[in-house]
């Protein structure tokens, strides 16, 4: 076992650093033990094996460690424990008229948590699932990485069986839908929870025919919300019949979700949308039409995204407790990574109604 | 000099990995050595030094380092090269009532162009610029990174002052407001530019008493854009007096601007704003004030941020190419690593008027 933490090769490429710049700024190792005036390999112990010294010593080394300001070199680190104690998580391209913003929350949020447990965030790139799984492969093979958290878990998602096969570790922030549900690591919000607390609300407000505007296409987590509506409104005793609408995540198409149902006979007053981007889309429609939305109509979304908070009125929608997703994410990682074999654990928790002027006004 | 890719000394605190998992599916630089019938040695120099190796032998290597999909150890190679390849980048927490968005399309830029020139992103959370400099003197004295992108820089950047007293290379997003512009590397967007496209579209709609809506206290960026609404107003002769408002980067701000500018005599009919933020809030002042927006008034923002589509009408507001700045970033941050000593680089870009229905009715 070796203890280098400068290594001795000489740099190449490079002119050698001048005085000042960042490599004559790191303490080592060396500057550690002639310090406290012991062997290198001592200071290694007080770091990773303290109960080899004794408490005097260990007492000595660490002070002079922390005078020093000294840390271990990381990819030293990495070499030894063979863990480069990072995680992988990859960025979107943002989307035009899209809510957004939730991942780049999350993103903050686990970047939180990892710090928390001395773990570094590496964000690659990708467009498409595809890409993704390219990149993952690419990063994972050059043991850059440990584990990858995934997000926007779709219907079978590829992604999930190609980590699954090559056994990479990985949490997702999204149920593995299509996928046997306790086989992988996942932790998610409950869409169905948030939608029955939709219909509880405007039910309150004295809403009766509620409408929900959701995605169309196969995809688990819209099927979920839709089912947490019907259940609500069958508790209710509401009828559902021809109260479900389905198309993309669009404002234009909420738009026009939201128009056909108003310009119908028997107009619903209450909208339970999907997504914000639906539901801004709604907010738009209702009020071509003249409707006082908060009073004559309510509105709900899914996200509490940035756009809830810019459109006028404020849209009222389901807030994902993205603080404690990222919590648990990393909590599950480090599980994960500690044992491979032991048993999946997965996470569900509630989002919370943030009401605004889109169903009480001010 | 050693040519190791997988570690020698076994794993601490894990079960040996199972059959398929992550470990034993990583080729291994032995594993080429072995299937060309050449040595590790011969394995490194066709990857790091092919000049050393005769035509033939390189291609037989490189042929089965193809087939294999090996790929060096990342962290050996920082630890023979001393350099981890990857950028730092600070996370935000995402404030609510703001614009935001601009840092996590700017980051998915970097991340892309990082990728390209087979550098990781780094990212890193602090909620103020003090906790950002102790996170950079943490993560840079472990040798994870290799240099930092800094964004948002204020008056007198105390990450600047920083960053620069200990040699550590950087590039900021953001010229170096206060400090000597020459003597650091950024790469910045052209905000006075950008207010002048602003005042010459208003006025080619008409418009001739247009207000600037701007920030209050110190900051380099926020006199910038003014300067260039006054060059601008100046150039086509209008007045200027008493239509510069300063205030914080909010919403409720921005109404309250507009609301006091609107309750005067002779209103303004255009709005120039420092930020989307006070611009959706002068918006909502002018529709409440009954006015047609996009017709009796006309209003710009600046960043072109997820608010600006969102809001009904949708704002005209000022894009900051940042594909391009992403991409000078590691140009420039690459330039740096190269040769410490090389006369520090700067790039401004022009931004790009998004035209929309706060400015041209449909």
């Amino acid at each position: 076992m070796s203890f280098t933490d400068q290594p001795s090769v000489p740099q190449r490429g490079r002119k050698p650093a001048a005085e000042g710049t960042s490599a004559s700024s790191r303490p080592t190792m060396a500057m550690v033990a002639a310090r406290v005036g012991v062997s290198k390999q001592t200071v290694h112990y007080a770091l990773n094996s303290p109960d080899r010294l004794s408490p005097t010593t260990l007492r000595r080394v660490l002070k002079a460690v922390d005078e020093l300001g000294y840390r271990p070199n990381q990819a030293a680190r990495s070499l030894r424990t063979q863990s480069p104690r990072a995680v992988g998580f990859r960025l979107l391209p943002t989307t035009e008229g899209q809510s957004g913003g939730v991942w780049a929350s999350f993103l903050y949020e686990l970047s939180v948590a990892a710090h928390r447990a001395d773990h570094a965030v590496y964000c690659h790139p990708a467009a498409t699932d595809e890409e993704e799984i390219q990149v993952i492969q690419e990063i994972f093979s050059t043991n850059t990485v440990d584990c990858f958290v995934i997000t926007f878990t779709q219907d079978h998602d590829p992604r999930i069986t190609f980590l699954r096969e090559r056994g990479i570790p990985f949490v997702s922030f999204g149920r593995p839908w299509g996928h046997p549900m306790s086989d992988t690591w996942w932790v998610d919000v409950d869409g169905a929870a948030g939608m029955e607390q939709a219909v509880d609300h405007l039910a309150e407000r004295g809403h009766r025919r509620i409408a929900y505007l959701g995605l169309d296409g196969r995809n688990g987590f819209g099927d979920d919300r839709e089912s947490g509506w019907r259940r609500a409104m069958r508790a209710h005793g509401f009828s559902t019949r021809d109260l479900a609408v389905r198309g993309s995540d669009e404002i234009s198409t909420g738009r026009e979700l939201a128009v056909r149902l108003l310009d119908r006979k028997q107009p619903p007053t209450g909208f339970v949308c999907v997504s914000d981007t639906i539901a801004i889309g709604a907010l738009q429609a209702c009020r071509e039409r003249g409707l006082a939305v908060g009073r004559d109509v309510g509105v709900v979304g899914f996200d509490d995204s940035v756009g809830a908070h810019f459109v006028d009125p404020g849209l009222t929608s389901l807030a994902q407790p993205l603080e404690l997703v990222a919590r648990h994410t990393m909590r599950l990682l480090l599980d994960r990574l500690k044992d491979p074999d032991a048993k999946a654990e997965q996470v569900l928790l509630r989002p919370t109604l943030v009401v605004r002027e889109s169903t009480v006004p001010r």
